[in-house]
């Protein structure tokens, strides 16, 4: 499958997410956000995800990423339609880039459009792009330390993801203190274990997002 | 020991990192910036250096997080000065921040000045602090494609240091590579395998980083 990259637009407004929120809800289209450090298992998570999901929804992709097509070149290779966004050295996305980018859709085909962001647990927190929910995702190599450290993108989501659970042997990672953090920041928010490599825990949050996925477009 | 908490200035100008460069070759002090992916291991490895390092050169550290003191803490616990720079939101650390902290220290007790900055694969890279070298830290977890999904943090730095080596064989990590894509960006610059929980490669690790701040002390 052919893989358009794009390049991020810089120019910016306040009214951009809101727009692109907008033409997502006149095409039936639900935008999830998916964000959290680099290699903490983004691409693989949604990989796992999208075989589930795509039962029921018609899903496409966007892989937000500094430079290249890694990851675009994966979600093609599943037959879903995926568009490389590369923020030539910016470090989150930014709602234009989206708008920029959804003409590269058949948007009346499509059900659910992922956003992988990119890598990085700080900036990707503070811009809307026009999303229906936010998935965070943190790997249990990361340290448990880290909802304390970078409160934002655990305050402001709508889901967290464990991810790599599979290494808690390997590690020294108290999941009680991850959840209880989370909990504190964010309470009431879902927090789900998996592994995508054990595939434990993606069915449930499969699950999840599919219910959540349904509310959006109902 | 006490533990002091500054907040990031925001102000900025293109003098500031030449400023703090110059305050600190007045004082003979060399200062080496941190950098790599949250969960990196970065703390554990300062940790491990220092163990090593305060046998001959006095050492002081800046930690810097978004909020909280857990990595200042940790470092002090080890009798070190250690003061913690909350960017409050912001992903990277800026030379204006380091120009505020430094009277914080008596500089002239110290030969080098560790910062350890904030997680994040991407915006570090970006901001010259007054360094007068870059070590970046890498951890296997994080996956073998980044040095091709984030450049500039591999391009721009002076070392390379993999952590977490000792957990090669739960990941599917292709060390040949990530040294072939980093020769690629920067050739010649050195790289190192380290786990600090087995103290593999740290000793070679801080008898490159002694032999660097020695040449810069000189």
């Amino acid at each position: 499958m052919e893989i358009k990259v794009l390049h991020q637009v810089m120019a910016w407004n306040d009214d951009v997410s809101a727009e692109v929120r907008q033409t997502l809800r006149q095409h039936k289209v639900c935008l999830v956000n998916v964000m959290g450090s680099p290699g903490a298992g983004k691409t693989t998570l949604l990989t796992a995800l999208i075989e589930r999901l795509r039962q029921e929804f018609a899903i496409g992709v966007i892989e937000g990423d500094i430079t290249g097509q890694i990851d675009a070149e994966k979600i093609a290779a599943l037959g879903i339609p995926a568009v490389q966004l590369n923020t030539d050295g910016a470090c989150h996305i930014e709602a234009m880039s989206i708008q920029h980018i959804l003409p590269q859709f058949d948007l009346d085909a499509l059900d659910v459009l992922f956003v992988e962001n990119i890598g990085n647990l700080v900036c990707p927190a503070e811009f809307d792009i026009g999303e229906n929910f936010r998935l965070t995702v943190l790997s249990i190599p990361e340290g448990d330390d880290k909802v304390a450290k970078y409160p934002l993108m655990f305050t402001d989501t709508d889901c967290l993801a464990l991810t790599k659970c599979d290494t808690l042997p390997y590690f020294d990672f108290d999941l009680d203190r991850v959840a209880a953090d989370y909990r504190g920041v964010n309470p009431g928010a879902p927090l789900f274990e998996t592994a995508a490599r054990t595939s434990a825990g993606v069915d449930e949050l499969s699950a999840h997002l599919a219910g959540r996925i349904r509310a959006a477009l109902a």
